[in-house]
């Protein structure tokens, strides 16, 4: 396995691969980040001219993608190659414009981070349970999505499948978003009297935490995903505005107030639990599949079009066996619909 | 001491009392919520014609402040009286408007919450470590003062002094603020689709955790407040447009988004240590006082007068002596200043 950029996803990967005992290669610009990475054991040099690695995790910031994996499939440093930057069109896009056989690649997102960054920051256990979305499109090669599924289950990670525009769009309300308003909150407390800011206690803490975030990375990735951010910044933008308007108003206006505070409430009880781990049970598909290139792209694909979300994935590929089995975990009750949907274009459902 | 109010904050004031050996009294309108109360261990129920406790701790919402303590007065059920509602100046005025002998009810409040309400949420160490500041003014009598101060200490509080429209301001920028803040971004997760809260971690579980508190409870204390809280949100959307501007320019306009989560690192940085205690060396100001009426809430109008705000109160004051020993703990450096001011006022400073 090659690591590509060894910041702190990217070392994050290298320590929990070399964890599950994979052999893993390092590389990065900055010779000091790379040697930070190696003295924390999460891998050895890439050496010039080494054999192609089975795949390359390129952890770079979004908008240098598709030139570092152009780099490595014309260097031949891996034979397939994923990313882990917090968006997915723009990096998909790229390399659909820019790389030669662009099918080795498929763009994922491990949903995991920190607000200090670095390689020294790097946790071989950042990515256990926590959700890794994997973008699979009609051109996506087989091997670019069961190497990158692997090496998402080796780092302790659960693969989920979606378009790129959906994890755009569900990264922008559940990271993205969030991040901005931590900030916009933590910025009222720069430059307030002391005596106000020693009032502050656990509620605000909690509230800004992630505003501790480096503010250069964080501008690479909002204006990466700019758009899915505005829309729903659009939305609190018109829920503060009555706020505000309520907060002139006379008392009969307060049904307002609590309308908002509601749906907080709402939304709030919507979250998984405090673990960060959703505490759903999942009904499962299984579909059989053979080797051809592009099979499991378009299972994914053709589930997409089914109208349902696979959850969680795992493989089955017994080898020089043809034949392989996939499990798709879904929500319950979506099971039946998915499998009646899937056999209709063709697929084989098991059990 | 009497508690009138047995919800979260005024049962966890019986159980910090009772825990530090002191007997309570409680009254609540809701018969099961005193029953409750009491079951848990935060005092026993007041009976009609006791003798008067040394002070009422008024526990319900804002706007029933002033009317409890009247009926408390009247009744001779104490001879001072405190409150506990998270804004000041909307009961101190109606209690100055509406109360005879106003200056027997001073207005404090314990900075600690949950987002769960009811007795049956209470705790004991609710307060621990906790600011509880008590809003003087010229007014006030000493005793409601003394005793106040008395009982955030046996609360395991920290006692602070500000105005009344001072700590209106504090906690509209550090409780009131935030709590908006995080129901909007909350509100955003209602109606979501199930796989895009599904990706949700822990940093917007974090931003929205005090989203869950009670919207008949925040709709009130937002609209006691609403005048500073809207200031607060105001320069908030100021922000908030500046940010959404940027994200539809072009990439030389990057710069807003990093100059606004830069000020969110910055004001991030002010806050206090992860377990909300401020980790500061203060400076203390040793003032004798004798024990003509007033002299304490003069005092402190005195140390605001000189623009110096009281982190922390203590009272040495040897029983039937006319005289008392009170250190004022002010930050590094304020000390001098303070000092020198007070003496200019006429007090005798110790040391």
């Amino acid at each position: 396995m090659l690591v590509v950029g060894t910041g702190l996803v990217g070392t994050s990967v290298g320590l929990a691969l070399t964890r599950a005992g994979v052999e893993v290669r390092l590389r990065d610009a900055k010779p000091e980040v790379l040697a930070e990475a190696v003295r924390l054991g999460a891998g050895r040099p890439s050496e010039p001219g080494e054999r192609p690695a089975a795949l390359a995790v390129v952890a770079v910031p979004p908008e240098a993608v598709a030139t570092v994996v152009g780099e490595v499939m014309r260097a031949g440093e891996a034979a397939y190659a994923t990313d882990v930057a917090s968006v997915k069109v723009l990096p998909t896009t790229q390399v659909r414009e820019r790389v030669p056989d662009p099918g080795r690649y498929v763009g994922s997102h491990p949903m995991a981070g920190r607000e200090i960054s670095g390689p020294s920051a790097a946790l071989a256990d950042l990515f256990d349970g926590r959700p890794w979305v994997i973008c699979a499109d009609e051109g996506t090669h087989q091997q670019a999505v069961t190497r990158t599924l692997a090496v998402a289950r080796l780092a302790g990670a659960t693969p989920m499948t979606m378009t790129a525009a959906e994890h755009d769009a569900a990264v922008a309300l559940v990271s993205h978003t969030p991040h901005v308003v931590a900030a916009l909150m933590a910025a009222r407390l720069s430059g307030a009297p002391r005596h106000e800011v020693r009032l502050a206690g656990p509620g605000v803490t909690d509230v800004t935490r992630i505003a501790g975030g480096d503010p250069e990375l964080w501008t690479e990735i909002l204006t990466a995903n700019a758009a899915a951010v505005r829309a729903v910044l659009g939305g609190l933008r018109a829920d503060l505005d009555r706020v505000m308007a309520a907060l002139e108003a006379p008392v009969e206006r307060q049904p307002v107030l609590r309308d908002v505070l509601r749906d907080g409430v709402d939304g709030r009880s919507r979250l998984p639990g405090k673990h960060g781990t959703a505490h759903t049970e999942f009904a499962t598909v299984v579909v059989a599949i053979d080797d051809r290139p592009g099979q499991l792209a378009r299972l994914f694909a053709d589930a997409g079009a089914a109208g349902v979300n696979v959850e969680d994935v795992r493989i089955e590929h017994s080898p020089g066996q043809p034949l392989g089995l996939v499990e798709l975990d879904v929500r319950p009750g979506a099971d039946r619909e998915l499998a009646a949907s899937l056999r209709e274009r063709g697929w084989t459902i098991r059990g």
